[in-house]
């Protein structure tokens, strides 16, 4: 495969348009696929089985159009369907999810942090931070913050409804001992401002897509997979065209984009 | 087909029980099946096309379980795509819708009076209850609210969420001077006391599943299609299985139903 083949990426909607933004400023010379699955947006009340069916469609999408890596870009899909996820790329096709590298980083750079968490229910049902942690000896406490994702979907334009939801979960405190917070859904970034506003000023907010654009330029690096200049423009597909996700993906990447519709029923 | 057949109804989530719950006290013989399509909830935000491409399938379902009605209790929907729920359920199988009831029932109670209506974006955008109101004489002033049914979905056994984002969304005071406020959405009875404290007494609130239970029973009634007797259990199916929604089921009609899956993949 071409190291100048594109680099995929998939969400249920605008979220993971925060880590190809990363990317971009990470691996300018890299091109982009991306593909916001909006008809089963959020992805974040789905069931395993579901998320797992639809990451194995998008990945084979991904496939079709030539990629040379998969990057989960949504912690609901990397929590539940990695291995799924894997499968379908191969062997060839290095895989990079938003939670390992996030774990790796914070139990490394404080061993022994206290760390909190807020992410879909999905993320935090998989128990698969807790998990990672676990193994690294590092402690996490997690909370399910299932309408956030929804809230920056719909309303980071308009601030104030985002802040109202953000103002809601961290009203009785639980955060404000902890060393550090994950942002373990790539929404979630959109609205830092308002999530640290929240936050005692010792509890630092870690910054995933510079930690996950770092991983996926290692990954590469080791494979001598390194796009040598950018020679196709970044594309941008939906399983649901809507205004919304335009001014969004607008919003988020300081530009408009074209956008493609690819329905489900011509994935699966 | 049978009297005794069960009316069939659908939503993407459990906003729709607010009817079924209604149909239920208002019909007691008659038998429902209900399908929440949780797979692509929620609605309020899907384009008009995979609205009418959801609709369909699920009207299919509904014809082969043997409904002789349909009622679509969502706005969304009904506001989308009642015409390919009438093309798939044929001459024979009346459809009630949850629009125009209420128009209906908001002119005739009060010719001369403003109406504020919140709704989803798909709701609002489809400019269907303006329309419906301008034929009959009627002013209504429409605002999307399109985080509202996600918070519902989310949150409504915490009413800390719902209420944060009901009063951002009254937040300056728009539908004050209103006469009668319209619920244009089957999640939003489930949060009706938080609209009222937003507004002044004189806005009346519109009870939707009663104008909508009652529209049922005159077109039943009509067609000499009522049940004698309740000979069969309720169905509950939905497209994605989750506690959530069995949570929320059991919590809306007070006491804990038996819930199938049936995959989108099986419907289509």
């Amino acid at each position: 495969m071409s190291n100048n083949a594109p680099i995929g990426m998939f969400d249920s909607g605008i979220g993971g348009l925060t880590i190809a933004k990363a990317l971009m400023q990470r691996l300018p010379q890299e091109s982009l696929c991306y593909l916001g699955d909006t008809a089963h947006m959020p992805y974040g009340d789905k069931s395993p089985e579901r998320l797992k069916e639809y990451a194995v469609g998008i990945t084979k999408r991904l496939m079709d159009l030539g990629c040379k890596a998969v990057v989960v870009a949504c912690n609901s899909a990397s929590s539940n369907a990695l291995d799924e996820v894997r499968a379908v790329a191969g062997p060839e096709v290095p895989v990079i999810d938003v939670v390992s590298p996030v774990v790796d980083w914070a139990v490394s750079h404080n061993p022994c942090g206290e760390f909190a968490l807020i992410g879909t229910r999905a993320t935090v049902q998989s128990g698969l931070y807790d998990r990672l942690f676990s193994a690294k000896g590092g402690k996490v406490t997690s909370l399910a913050t299932p309408l956030l994702a929804s809230a920056i979907e719909e309303g980071f334009h308009n601030g104030t409804i985002s802040k109202a939801v953000v103002e809601a979960y961290f009203a009785d405190g639980w955060a404000a001992e902890k060393d550090a917070m994950l942002l373990a859904c790539t929404h979630y970034p959109l609205v830092k401002d308002e999530i640290c506003a929240q936050l005692p000023s010792q509890v630092v907010v870690v910054d995933t897509p510079a930690i996950v654009s770092e991983r996926a330029a290692k990954v590469l690096s080791e494979r001598g997979a390194r796009a040598s200049a950018k020679t196709q423009s970044d594309r941008f597909e939906v399983t649901d065209w809507t205004q919304a996700f335009a001014d969004g993906a607008a919003h988020i990447l300081g530009t408009s984009v074209d956008l493609f519709e690819v329905p489900w029923s011509e994935i699966q």
